[in-house]
């Protein structure tokens, strides 16, 4: 079954790359192979066309000298065998999301999420400029690997409940398919977390074996038609206040290119840090507006009291987690400084300027 | 003694470009050069820097295929003689601020920041998946220009008074250095807003011939030493909530080149969007606690009052701004309504997280 799903995934993986409009003068000169796999389903929106776009533009900015051959989730290895895979050498590159890997090193969720962390500006300012990158090399260094930003969701929703959540009792026993850092949040509030892959989320909650699921946001939430069996639909979420992805190449592959080809991988994956939130950040609005007007979707806030809960509890998950590794305290200690400085700069002007503004103008 | 700043100028920009670091199976091909002027004075802290490091970016990433060279402000022609000088054909781009040329199409500054508009996240949205883009073509079109996003400043700061600003009132015969709509919303207030170059605002503070300036946000402003005169610094701006810069090249030269050549400069001028949003978001924070401890700034939050002032101004200059043209009225109908939509969004995410967040951890 493995393989028959390999033999599929490379026959995708070639007509993408002879796609990739190869100029004539490039040609003759030496090409190198990227395989790339990817925690995303073929043609998700959102998350797998942003990752295809990425390996598609890999392969144009590089005049196709780095052919990039893309697999989709399950079309070369399943999602979560997307580290080994490159961490062995088998592949070069996965895209991704690396808190996936928290079980390997806990300090990979702080390079995509954790809760009551950065938003998507406050974090990639951290990433680049604020010691994040380099942290992420040395945790990513221990397993052969080594890291670029390559997309962000934003700021997740809450999630969908079939019940309205007034307080944190009503937390209590609530099964929630709700993964990582935010589900052990939540298990100290006395839900019962469970994980799930994005394909299961939504007969799970039809069948009330779960009683509340979150995804991500608007856009792509819209797809999963979650709200035929929870039409509660809460903001903001503190699970993932900016979930990163990354494409993170083998360390050795990465160490034996050109400058030149690091640079063009580089502004590539940067390029697409930032398209892929532009892009749902175009969209959300709109989709929310339709789940409301069409599908009977009820938005709620939560509430200050709940959020405080949430945040008691997260505290008591950080100490867990810093038990760890020297490593992972270093990366806890430098991601805590950032949000509290950033975030302190953030609070006198994009968000009090979005309050004053919305204010002002009624929005 | 333009020919000579030219001749300088020239010989600085081939230094740059011989830097770039030209790996050898690219000489044999055809280069090409990309004279590139600047609104920003060479090294200037944020600005300056980023607009050379951009430059630096499209002769490496081209391989040294595309050659730039590099004129700041003066090095060619004057800051405000770019648009013509690439208009014209004399210079293929230039980076630099938009709005500065209102006076040749008031649409322009919808690409740069108008009061009460978009922040970086929001703006960067429309623009790039919102019809943004659409529109600046058609604005530079008719100019003969092509534009791309290379740049953001973040929201700015409100500006430093010599005085507290309690009601609009205050700002009655106030003498301020605040240029383009901003300024105009402030006439209509009653101050007497006046337009200065960077270089020339310190001195008219210390002297009293004006009582207050705006000019960027703590890192930036830092430099400017505006708090020896005027220790008052207000936020949040409604001037310019995120100033978009940009890369700006002749229509003609733009056509003229490759496919692979144009992905080149739009991959380096979107990274080095992001980037320079990234870099001032994580220095404001430092430099602004500097200020306040080494320099006995008073951070000062306007009133909501003194913000309904200003947005029932800024829709009387909107009114006036929209007389101009049919495209100026399109370009406006659309910039107000992706304001409405994706800051809906923004409020229900990023902006509601970060105000949970904050006040759950004391920031």
């Amino acid at each position: 079954m493995e393989r028959r799903k390999f033999l599929k995934g490379a026959a995708l993986g070639g007509a993408a790359a002879a796609a990739g409009g190869l100029a004539a003068p490039a040609v003759a000169q030496a090409r190198k192979t990227m395989t790339i796999v990817s925690t995303w389903p073929r043609d998700f929106p959102g998350l797998g066309i942003s990752a295809q776009r990425l390996a598609q533009r890999i392969t144009d900015l590089s005049e196709g000298r780095i052919v990039t051959e893309y697999f989709a989730a399950g079309e070369r290895v399943g999602a979560f065998d997307s580290f080994d895979e490159v961490a062995s050498g088998n592949a070069q590159a996965y895209i991704g999301a690396d808190y996936y890997w928290k079980g390997k090193h806990p300090a990979l969720a702080y390079f995509t999420a954790v809760p009551f962390g950065m938003t998507y500006t406050e974090h990639t300012a951290w990433m680049k400029y604020a010691g994040g990158n380099e942290l992420m090399d040395k945790v990513k260094g221990e397993f052969g690997l080594k890291g670029l930003l390559a997309g962000n969701t934003g700021c997740q929703m809450g999630g969908w409940f079939n019940k309205e959540i007034e307080t944190a009792d009503d937390l209590k026993g609530l099964k929630m398919r709700i993964p990582g850092l935010g589900g052990d949040v939540m298990a100290k509030l006395g839900a019962s977390p469970v994980s799930l892959p994005g394909g299961q989320i939504y007969e799970n909650l039809v069948s009330g074996a779960i009683e509340a699921t979150e995804w991500v946001g608007p856009y792509n939430d819209y797809f999963m038609k979650f709200y035929e069996a929870a039409k509660y639909y809460y903001y903001p979420g503190m699970h993932e206040p900016g979930a990163a992805l990354s494409l993170t190449m083998n360390a050795s592959w990465w160490g034996s290119l050109t400058d030149w080809e690091r640079q063009v991988i580089t502004a590539a994956a940067y390029e697409e840090h930032a398209n892929s939130m532009d892009e749902v950040n175009a969209l959300n609005g709109e989709y929310l507006s339709k789940m409301i007007n069409e599908n009977g979707v009820v938005l709620k806030e939560f509430s200050d009291e709940i959020y405080e809960s949430f945040a008691e509890a997260a505290a008591e998950v950080f100490e867990e987690t810093r038990a760890h590794s020297e490593l992972t305290r270093e990366v806890d200690d430098s991601f805590q400084k950032a949000l509290r400085e950033i975030g302190a700069w953030m609070k006198i002007s994009d968000v009090a300027y979005s309050q004053k503004r919305n204010r002002a103008l009624g929005i």
